[in-house]
């Protein structure tokens, strides 16, 4: 485990504004130039308006940096509740976010808020045969 | 290739509103119960709020079928243009939306317009560890 | 009221696959054509992955018109419970997503599932200083 | 015009990445606290999944601050190209989500990146009768 993300993302999941799932959640990432960005979720009351922590943690990554290793993500460990004894990757929205400014080796670490529990995968096998315009 | 699929995939991928990024992309599903449903991606002039060809598929079945099989998708096909010599999968998103009703066998197919080229994925293997909350 | 879409936006509602909300609704819109197109909404584990019930509505339209007065909103009419005695207008998202193929004088109502409290807006009233890229 | 928020605005405009539309948009918010966030548009080859720059000051200021005054939103400007001669509020999605942590006389300001050209409404003239689940 990433012991700074872990805390980076641990801490902010504390101010997520998820009043309608109760369902709290914090992520931190990496970038290659080696800053660290992170974001909580952010719900609405119409719930498809809401977004996730990962969204967060990359709004503040874009915000920050000139295109080039500031906007590249290197790593992203995300804190969450266990669901049913299980750790959960990001959902299939986030993994489209992160793709779009990670890469296949890019790593992505769920981890229970104790600190206890800990799972990484590679970008690539969280989403294989990933969408992409291919315009950039 | 399912060819029942594809068929009403393509044809309705004819109505595409894509004025944005000129990328018509239809999709049709099969549930357990033997039905089939499509729909084509809707674009909106603020992007974020547009959605994808699989989401108006999944939103006529949920329209047309009370809980149980006939919301349970079995196969989905994806028709679009190749992109730099490759078929895609589904977005990220598509995949979180399309495991809301589907099961880790369900196939998921790409195939181009001209029905020539195809390639067919179990949805478990394009969104492992697949989110879930557990609650339904 | 408009009877004939409060029933059909009613009857649809009763297919809304809303478990974390516990919040069902339905929409149907009629288009310059005459034709009539239902949906509900469609929630996901996921929040921000989910969609409204007016989505589904403008997605049934889509798939089954040309261009042309077939996918123009002449009227839809949304059903859901009052919240705190409150009837309330689409969210701003489906706003959004009515103007893509609305007017300014495209008739927007909301009734309660009694069909006893309903209200009528022009979408010029909800959504004013519309944003619009005007490409289309 | 609020010269300390266009600013901003049109600063981090700048680090907008915007390859599919090209339309590139800043944000910046101020709170009750006086405390300014500031983000910009962060689109994706996946239309649905990427998001606007409202979206991104606002996870900005989610993840500054406790609940309370530090997540009131006073006042927002939004600095874009205008289309067509004229200068366009934010989309009905970002007035959902400006709702969520809004009041009814939160300021919402447009500007041309120039500056010489600038509009301000209040929310609830931009979100009459704004859909809210009432359970926060």
């Amino acid at each position: 485990m990433d012991r700074n993300l872990f805390e980076a993302a641990a801490k902010v999941r504390g101010h997520a504004h998820a009043p309608y799932s109760r369902f709290p959640v914090g992520a931190a990432l990496r970038t290659k130039a080696g800053a660290v960005h992170a974001g909580c979720n952010v719900e609405n009351a119409a719930y498809p308006e809401g977004w996730c922590a990962e969204t967060s943690a990359i709004a503040h990554m874009v915000a920050a940096a000139e295109a080039g290793p500031g906007r590249q993500i290197e790593a992203v460990a995300v804190v969450a509740e266990m669901i049913e004894g299980r750790l959960t990757a990001p959902c299939g929205g986030c993994r489209q976010r992160l793709a779009e400014f990670g890469a296949a080796d890019t790593l992505v670490e769920a981890t229970d808020p104790s600190g206890k529990t800990s799972r990484t995968w590679r970008l690539s096998e969280l989403l294989p045969a990933a969408f992409d315009l291919g315009e950039r």
